[in-house]
């Protein structure tokens, strides 16, 4: 018998979180890079609306592929199960590998274009968890996170993008019914 | 004073379905490829799904921007307004030149990654209207296609993959209840 | 003392001809997917240009990373080393998982973006190897060829893009002479 | 009879300088982008590897089209040539819309998915040359610079991507010879 694959997006959001927690990143610290590089736009960005979006990109299939094959690698490297010379590379986080930012890009990019320029900020500016991340990945015995800081990049950047997206589409009508809204920014 | 440059989402459909209308394409046309590249998969598609997932990825902004540009820039071919060398290369659609298809990658996307590989797909099979946008762009004084049948093939690759995504959303759930399906499908 | 992490092209080639040989895949049988691709445009493809354009590509950097990833992939799915669900999703080959594909659209546009739908098709008329590769990976039993399979066919794509540039520059010459474009021809 | 649409290296070279002055952007100017970006990770880059980098990047297929297509619909976008709404949404450089960096990123791209990055680093940081372009573009009644800032940064990013690769070989071979170095890195 074949072991099932294809999952709900609940069933998908709740392993997404676990595997976060297991590489110790919350939900909340990604909401927060998305929260301060809307807030840069504009004052109406509330916490909740991002803590929504991070959730709601947690569910998606791409997202769950994306997430759960980046934890892997990272944890299959901590343990040494990955043959060289890739595993020195990997561990390493060499500048030339670039395959963690391809993940990063396609992932940013899952709410339009504009994800992958805001992937490409936070990967520049290592805004909160993404240099911890980065730092603890980089010390002699850390744990690996040379897929895992790219990925929470790009789930903040996506979810800044879903939040630009319902900003603009409030402006964008004159009179705002939120019922309305709310049916209209369903993807 | 400056015009306005967002646009709601019901507004972002309607402009497109009238400009795809002057390059005489119906979402109908588009829907049908959609529903004939899942149909090889599973025969639980509907047609009306295929067309409200036409009207979903029209509604969207980044669909918005690459259909109006790509269709634009056929017209502006069509009327010689633009420089030579570029004016024929666009003209004779010199397989070289594949910005259409960087267009048609990027739209087909929007549901996720496998529906560039469905864009892939229509692009070398080329489907109905895909073969007729194809052969009109060909002919000497025929409207100019060269972007236009790659968006085509793009906004039905993406239907394409939403209509998938359904599918596997209902097949996931054990007991599937339509109300929380539907809540749960919006991006 | 930290293990290398740079390698030169002709390292990077040899490696990548080892890593395929061990998947059961030849330089010979790649270049002949861009040979018959190339060879429905124009008969002035040699098989040796083919050949040497597939070595190119298997010397270069992304190349490198994305073979010694993918391949690893796939080896560690064989040896069940990968935690579930994923281990399933890989093993199945999930018609809905598209990170293969997208290794494979990077690694197929590494000569432009006409690669990307070369892969397409390759992806969608599986010639030769890649219908072995496809059919083998999904025997009960048999080697696991996820990723390779699309590597596989974007090495032939970004080949035959190559082969295509080479044809285009020979063309464009009015005067064509050959140590001119070979100079002319380094990227 | 047909115009010519192939051109060779050195017309398509010829060409985009000559574009890139009308619009203003000298080599140099370009160059520079990619050596400060550079000369962060190591002392050893040299302007004039800077400068040639360049110019190999103008010489490609991909690169020609998709300069010559983003210059010329900011200047159709001057002279008021394009629809409305497009023409207001291209004139503002509207936030939201992401084809630009779709352009940039493609090109970027073109000596290794690191390029992408060191693209979002650009377009983050508006170095010089940058900076100037996007501030014109800003001003009523300057230029549109919409394309052209992220075509003249994306062309440094994978100048800079071609000179790391150039220093990576060079690190990578024990004993370098120069001679050997040059017939291995033309791609």
């Amino acid at each position: 018998m074949k072991n099932r694959t294809l999952y709900s997006r609940t069933e998908m959001l709740n392993m997404n979180i676990q595997t976060l927690k297991e590489r110790t990143v919350t939900v909340k610290e990604i909401a927060k890079i998305a929260f301060d590089q809307q807030s840069k736009w504009t004052s109406d960005v509330s916490m909740q609306t991002c803590i929504d979006s991070v959730e709601k990109i947690l569910s998606l299939r791409d997202a769950f592929h994306i997430i759960q094959l980046g934890a892997e690698i990272d944890r299959l490297t901590d343990e040494g199960k990955i043959k060289e010379p890739l595993l020195s590379i990997l561990n390493q986080d060499l500048g030339m590998f670039g395959i963690d930012e391809l993940f990063g890009l396609e992932l940013g990019g899952l709410y339009g274009t504009i994800g992958k320029t805001n992937f490409g900020d936070i990967d520049v500016n290592k805004p909160d968890v993404i240099e911890r991340l980065n730092s603890v990945g980089k010390k002699e015995g850390g744990m690996c996170h040379t897929f895992l800081d790219d990925i929470v990049g790009a789930i903040a950047a996506a979810a800044s993008t879903r939040v630009a997206q319902i900003t603009n589409e409030i402006e964008a009508k004159k009179d705002p019914n939120i019922e309305e809204i709310k049916l209209d920014l369903d993807l």
